[in-house]
């Protein structure tokens, strides 16, 4: 007698088509899920994201790729939605110090709600977002007490959490991992780089620029992992 | 000399247009708030609650109102969503029995997360949402242990949280109170219940059905405190 195979339980998987994203779906589909993937489009500047995100999911085969359409540019208030400058060619320790001009309020908490409310319709209880805390720009609802605290939340708000046979999960597999450990494990598990998009203000031909704290953060962590970057920039990396 | 009259505090209401929001949106003004109304569509059958919300909120000349659109029905899953009909003629006993059928995946978790979103924007440090626990139809969302957890994810989330003079404080001012309780409150306040909207399936003409959960707990609210409810049924009050 042959055992029945077991079905992949299903992790909803928040894609913007970034770096770390990218490599948080790698992760949730080594991890033996079976990926549906959420790209939530708020009105950023780089809407070129959204065309990574596509190629990602389609290359990754998910099961699902939903893009959710919220403009958060009518609360205003942030760089990536209104009309503000992006910094450029800051060092990593400016980089690190405080919360950038670039945070959008509350995204990781919209985010992961519109997640947890995708997941709770297929039925998963597991949901996978790319956060890092080391190379992470400053952004609170990038720590881990805030994904710790959103998981309690999550648990609970829903039915899921109240009936469910366990817990809601919210994986945060980058959180303590460096930009350079994230490419090299991304590469372990097949990433191609170069279908991924970081800048937060790239040229017309999604061309990255290079100097933005994205760009930036993306360049030292291949410099770091040894390797190169597959994306084209429009000028001389400045690393 | 005379002091500076100090401005009113910013707060966020959401408001649908319902009886609960409208109560919870007096009782800000009461409290000394500037209320700034955030409305979500999110795919309802019932848009005229964006009708009452609309009316609702000109109605008390609220600083500025924001309908935020996002499409819920992607996820699938809910009776206000998906082609599912909604239960009829229940009893109260019924009603409180378990999650019903209309419960939303997540909806007040992505309610609070775009009110937060909008309350940081706006440099507002209270969130006022008109959830009840006693006459509440059974949703794990609107009972007070997800209020305070999401209170501390707030607070973990964001710029303000981090950094802000005192925390966001999310009220829920209407969560140990009977629907009775709720229309008595408003009225001292000078609510026009005329204004509101309950029903999760109204006629094209907008009269409420009077047999779903939200009529019936209306209803029942109504006769409870003694008073009229003012708007119009289909057809004649079960209750």
């Amino acid at each position: 007698m042959h055992s029945q195979p077991q079905p992949q339980p299903k992790a909803v998987v928040l894609l913007s088509g970034g770096l770390d994203s990218t490599t948080a779906l790698a992760i949730a589909r080594a991890e033996g899920f079976a990926p549906h993937a959420l790209t939530v489009h708020y009105g950023q500047r780089h809407a070129r994201e959204l065309d990574s995100a596509a190629r990602v999911a389609r290359a990754f085969g998910v099961a699902q790729h939903v893009t959710s359409t919220i403009d958060l540019r009518q609360f205003g208030g942030s760089a990536l939605t209104a009309e503000i400058d992006v910094p450029r060619g800051r060092s990593p320790d400016a980089i690190a110090a405080g919360i950038p001009i670039t945070y959008v309020p509350a995204r990781n908490t919209i985010f992961l709600s519109l997640a947890l409310g995708y997941a709770e319709s297929l039925g998963a209880l597991d949901i996978f977002i790319g956060v890092n805390a080391i190379d992470y720009s400053g952004y609170p609802d990038c720590r881990p007490e805030f994904i710790e605290s959103f998981e309690q939340t999550a648990n609970l708000a829903t039915r899921a959490g109240v009936e469910g046979p366990r817990p809601i999960r919210i994986h945060a597999p980058l959180i303590h991992m460096t930009k350079a450990q994230i490419i090299r494990r991304g590469i372990e598990l097949g990433v191609d780089y170069a279908l991924t998009t970081s800048c937060y203000d790239p040229a017309p031909d999604a061309t990255a620029c290079g100097e933005c704290d994205a760009c930036l953060l993306r360049l030292k962590g291949f410099a770091e992992a040894g390797l190169p970057d597959p994306i084209r920039y429009q000028r001389p990396p400045l690393l």
